[in-house]
């Protein structure tokens, strides 16, 4: 299948093409190198030695069905985007080229102006072009289950289904929400602005499913850790790993806390629950998604994570993962420079994607001591003072 | 009490100047003209012959309480509006400056994309200013009852509401939306780029006073239409009336038909039903909004209009109105070029501004029967080519 992948240098975005190209697609690439640029910015840098891009490159061209990377920005580069578009005719363009950071868009007016213009802005651009150049193309667009936020009840997958979602007693009330109209989407609750971007995002993408018969999925993503695909990686094909306070995601912060001999710094109570899946899964997933396209019109969307899980108890497990290897952490709760409930319920929906066939590695424990084992080489290139929150909500 | 107003060269934002002035408010406005130069670019003007700023600025000036006229964009003019924020001080902002056609968004990529740049950016600056230099200020902000489309259910004033929203019966099957916790939003189903963009606003505004305690009434309004406020306007005091396809509301578009003797033109079936308002109405309702501020920290919405008509209902109402004026007219239903359902269920709440002193005017004929007397002297203006639809959704 002939593929156009935005963002295809990121942390998703380079194993996703290698993956791709393994099985055989037809793959091009954009990406402006943003994600490296704004970790720089922030002063951390990937922990795993990641190549230039004219290096990956040059690793790529190995594939006869590696078919081009471009250097162009969605927002800016709108006439060689198109052009890179009609000529690559893709059948599927997967955009993972978003500003990926909640704290990122909360740091300052600037960020988050600038998240919101290049993720909504970017999109609806790109939404254009798809419309323009090739309405049939399937767009997967990755958003994240924080759009939801933690609404104290059920959550299903993007729409408010015609059965009613189960029951939540709280406070002697029953709560029900049950539509039997098709269409109208679960209300979402974001919990940062580019949570929101991500929000305004589906919202843009369904309406441009439904009046233009543009075709699309749109990835509820729990949150990502790890650096394996296939845990065979060469130097290469390393995919980057950060864990700074903005573009680190919580495991792999932890992990990198543990290494460094820092106490795990949980932010507020722990209790918080999120669905998470190892970097392989979210892989596995998007396959998927490339090799069972919507129909056409159809926007889609689906919660994609393995399980869900408190952050008290990753950091617990993360903890032992470490003793395993000889390695002693403890763990520190601190103010949680987030707005966000401490302790709520959460029951997230994940059928979509089983019924699809999604195999998840479901052994964490094992996924968490193999990233620890894969970042060990690189311990002594952890920039301590970039970990620590100081971008606080309010 | 100390108000800016963004926009308050438009269509609700003169007359709005002017009544808060007459009230004794102390008033600074901020506009950039694009509404002037946006109606011109698509080859219309007001039909109503409004004078130039710095005319409507030497009215202003008569009054002691008028405090500033600045030109200035939201998006380009950062600094300027931050100093202009700063100088006036205000205890309550009125936002009016966004681009408000729901066509013009769907005219091209560079108009839909300006227009969630323009309102989305715009307002998401405009609350890091205020968030920066005015947390205290009242923001009010327009939205529009589109942002809840039809979505064939009752709609209730922004939130799921914690009794259950009355049953719809669709087939035997019962709808049912309830939810005891707080703060949930109504599912929104907008039609247009421009919709969307008042959701996004909408969403951002709510997270703004959520986590940075601001305080914001966001209202959802109707479709407005007239030109009148006081009915004593003279000629410096007049506000703007569009009738083109693109800035034209249904009723103003109506009327403008109806006096050139060419048949009023329902998109579709006309069996949609929307909510209206004068816009004396909305003035009113602003000054409401003014006059009774949330708290701190509180996000507020509310549904403004006077009450639902359908297309077909009001082309009828507008028929007869211009024959006791002795003016023949005549309907004609055309493809519609919108995406929206020609028949459907609506049942929207319009309560909170009715408990805050609401006194609508509800002798929609009469005020009908106004506006036509009020374009009349103007007839051998209007330009008859902008009349008609051109821009098509899908």
């Amino acid at each position: 299948m002939k593929i156009l992948i935005l963002g295809a240098d990121g942390y998703i975005g380079y194993p996703l093409t290698l993956h791709l190209l393994k099985l055989g697609h037809e793959v091009s690439c954009i990406d402006d190198e943003s994600r490296r640029l704004k970790v720089k910015e922030i002063g951390s840098e990937s922990l795993t030695p990641i190549t230039r891009s004219l290096q990956r490159y040059n690793h790529l061209i190995k594939y006869s069905n590696f078919a081009g990377w471009y250097y162009a920005n969605l927002n800016t580069n709108t006439s060689i985007i198109r052009e890179i578009i009609r000529y690559a005719n893709p059948e599927c363009i997967i955009h993972l080229a978003e500003q990926p950071s909640a704290p990122y868009s909360m740091m300052n007016s600037l960020n988050s102006i600038s998240t919101q213009y290049e993720n909504v802005i970017g999109t609806l651009n790109l939404l254009w072009m798809i419309r323009e150049n090739c309405p049939d193309t399937h767009l997967i667009k990755i958003g994240t289950m924080g759009e939801y936020g933690t609404p104290n009840c059920d959550i299903p997958e993007g729409f408010i289904p015609s059965t009613c979602i189960d029951m939540l007693q709280e406070e002697g009330k029953s709560f029900t929400l049950s539509c039997p109209m098709k269409g109208l989407l679960f209300p979402r609750s974001p919990g940062s602005f580019y949570h929101l971007s991500k929000v305004h995002d589906t919202l843009n993408i369904k309406f441009a499913c439904d009046t233009w018969g543009l075709r699309s999925t749109d990835i509820m993503q729990g949150v990502l850790f790890g650096v394996r695909v296939t845990g065979e990686e060469t130097d290469r094909e390393l995919t980057r790993f950060d864990y700074d306070e903005y573009f680190g995601t919580v495991i792999n912060r932890f992990c990198v806390q543990a290494l460094i001999d820092h106490p795990l710094t949980i932010y507020g109570r722990g209790c918080q629950q999120r669905g998470f899946l190892p970097l392989k899964d979210s892989i596995q997933c998007l396959t998927i998604a490339v090799e069972n396209p919507p129909a056409n019109g159809e926007y889609r969307t689906w919660n994609q994570f393995e399980n869900v899980y408190s952050i008290n108890l990753l950091a617990n497990m993360i903890c032992r993962c470490a003793a395993d290897l000889g390695i002693h952490s403890s763990i520190r709760h601190i103010q949680n420079p987030r707005t966000e409930l401490d302790e709520h319920y959460y029951n997230p929906t994940c059928k979509t994607l089983f019924d699809l066939g999604y195999k998840p590695t479901t052994d964490i424990k094992n996924e968490i001591s193999n990233l620890l084992m894969d970042i060990l080489p690189y311990k002594d290139k952890i920039i301590k003072d970039v970990i620590m929150p100081k971008t606080m909500w309010r």
